[in-house]
């Protein structure tokens, strides 16, 4: 039997140096746990750009969907920002989710002991901090039509649609409860229900789901608005929420500050299972490609490491190896490996992307 | 020549206990500072549709046109929770927005010294924090046509529509940026230009407004996930910041509730002005009906008191009025008045609704 196969997308700004520390625990799972995977590298985003005229080939959109997970790395970058909106880097990633069909995007958001410190937030606000955010990825405003800018009169008119089907919601929905069974059994769903015509399917379709489906799993409602003030004043209370593509984006940036540690969030973009049983899967680090330090060694792998660990449970049904890899995690933060992003600025010296990829690689 | 006229419609939940508050200490301008309003009290929200069968009446809203400011207090709550959506206690207060043409929404996220301990955020994160989010109040998401549910096939289908035209985007900037010369001269603009085409009109015409008219104010752009981030991360960084309607929902609860004290936060709802130059205009508490504690006398009316502060300064031009206000509010939470929200589970016996009304006009 041929072995599992990764296609690595590293894509801009310090996605290639954080991927970098990826490649290097995928070689040693190669060699120490004989899990071995074919691998191969291409391009996204502006590099792909770069060198196509395209964010993203047909080849590589080929590619991707024949292998058995994507690893990617970060998109954009300021050298990017006047490309025509066609062309912008972020449209390979949205091809790739949309072409994949990725419609369910988890983003944990977990408080690392070592780093509760580090939050803006109260210590025993967020300390033992464990969200779990289920995004629909690949319906809503970010792929509706009619879309685009133009002339009525002699103004400009900017137009996007928000548009869900019951059973593009139905999906999504699954997806949150099953995750809800194996953890703390409570799901949360947030919409603009008292606004949104979407919001009141959305909420219907959620809430026949669990009726019918799930009647075990606890479901609450919250409105969008109220849900950002929620995972300010008390994050603790959620376990699995789930939301649209939109809400997803930012309640899910803000889950992620909450914790204080952008640089160590990883997530996992899941689609329909292949004929072998494993969803079509995409992982990627929640932070973006940060030009601000980037080709400085100052990057945190982390976040791009757990995504690997996630990619390891879900995609290659290896559960025990990525509990393993997160326990390297905890214990080099334990002993205080910190990178610069997760440092004050009297903390001491900071370590490098190379030298907490050094640590990790130690404490397998 | 005749007193300035208000409309006040307390609407639900705890809305009439906050106004009642108001109430007095509208009647102690009219009697120790000789500033005499002609005030009527009618019906919004759940309220009015149990009443007439609609969330506002025709003759309220006609009032509302009429009237120099509105103040509101809140509306819904779960006895309406069933009701069609066109008569949801929401809708009287969106028709409200509409027709009054109330594009500029003034939210400012202050914390308040005495209360800094409060928020769940860490004290130096937070105190001093001052930031003015103007919101656009009455397009976008809210209002875009096509919207409802229909069927394509055997499924129901959400939409609602995303749209802006030059000139909505360009009078809410104008409106920002003429709030940022007064305070810190500095506007961030918040949208998903990433990925949607309304957010790139909306930062093409920040920026030529900004150009044209506002070279000397500092203006910077952000996606509207990383504003939800760096709201959590850094929220002193910001000085106004100016987003589309719905982003402006949910941006603003994220900040309203860094501060720790939503009951404490005021808005005003700003249109474009009549002849004698007075904009039209609604003031409300950011804080919800909070059905909850609905008739315990445990509401803050802190909050719908400093709308009324607003409504002094930004429609009846008595801002030194205003100020000493303001200042009777500081002064009584420094002096250590606290309702039940602003308390602790070990902090002592909080104060009800009137009494802390009670200190506020002692303090005046
Ligand atoms: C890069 C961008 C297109 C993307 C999004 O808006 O979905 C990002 O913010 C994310 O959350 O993955
Ligand atoms: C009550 C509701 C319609 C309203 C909104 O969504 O605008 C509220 O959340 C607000 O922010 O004023």
């Amino acid at each position: 039997m041929s072995n599992p196969s990764i296609l690595i997308l590293p894509g801009d700004g310090i996605g290639p140096e954080v991927m970098a520390q990826v490649t290097r625990i995928i070689d040693w799972f190669g060699e120490k746990r004989d899990l071995k995977f074919d691998v191969e590298t291409d391009l996204v985003g502006g590099a792909a750009y770069d060198k196509h005229g395209v964010p993203l080939s047909d080849e590589t959109m080929a590619r991707a969907m024949e292998v058995d997970a994507v690893l990617l790395g970060a998109v954009g970058g300021p050298k990017y920002d006047d490309l025509d909106f066609s062309v912008k880097p972020e449209r390979g990633l949205l091809r790739l989710r949309k072409e994949m069909d990725l419609f369910s995007n988890l983003r944990p958001a977990q408080c690392f002991d070592a780093l509760a410190d580090f939050s803006s937030l109260k210590k025993d606000i967020v300390s033992g901090l464990d969200i779990m955010i289920v995004r629909e990825l690949t319906s809503g405003v970010y792929f509706g039509e009619p879309r685009g800018i133009h002339k009525e009169g002699n103004e400009r008119v900017g137009i996007n649609t928000q548009r869900y089907t019951e059973s593009e919601i139905a999906r999504v929905a699954r997806s949150a409860f099953e995750l809800a069974r194996k953890r703390g059994n409570k799901v949360c769903s947030m919409e603009k229900a008292n606004v949104m015509e979407s919001g009141i399917l959305w909420r219907d379709v959620v809430t026949e789901i669990h009726e019918t489906e799930y009647p075990d799993v606890e479901l609450s409602h919250m409105y969008a608005d109220n849900g950002a003030m929620q995972l300010v004043r008390a994050p603790k209370q959620f376990d699995v929420i789930v939301t649209d593509n939109l809400f997803g984006d930012v309640l899910s940036d803000c889950a992620a500050m909450l914790t204080g540690s952008l640089g160590m969030l990883p997530s996992a973009s899941l689609g329909l299972p292949n004929a072998d049983g494993r969803p079509k899967a995409l992982y990627e680090p929640v932070h973006g490609s940060a030009p601000d330090i980037t080709g400085q060694g100052k990057a945190n792998p982390i976040a791009c490491i757990l995504s690997f660990a996630m990619a390891l449970r879900y995609s290659f049904d290896q559960g025990d190896e990525a509990t393993r890899l997160e326990k390297a995690v905890e214990k080099v933060l334990a002993d205080g490996a910190r990178t610069a992003d997760l440092m004050g600025p009297e903390d001491g010296t900071p370590i490098s992307t190379t030298q907490m990829g050094d640590v990790i690689l130690e404490a397998l």
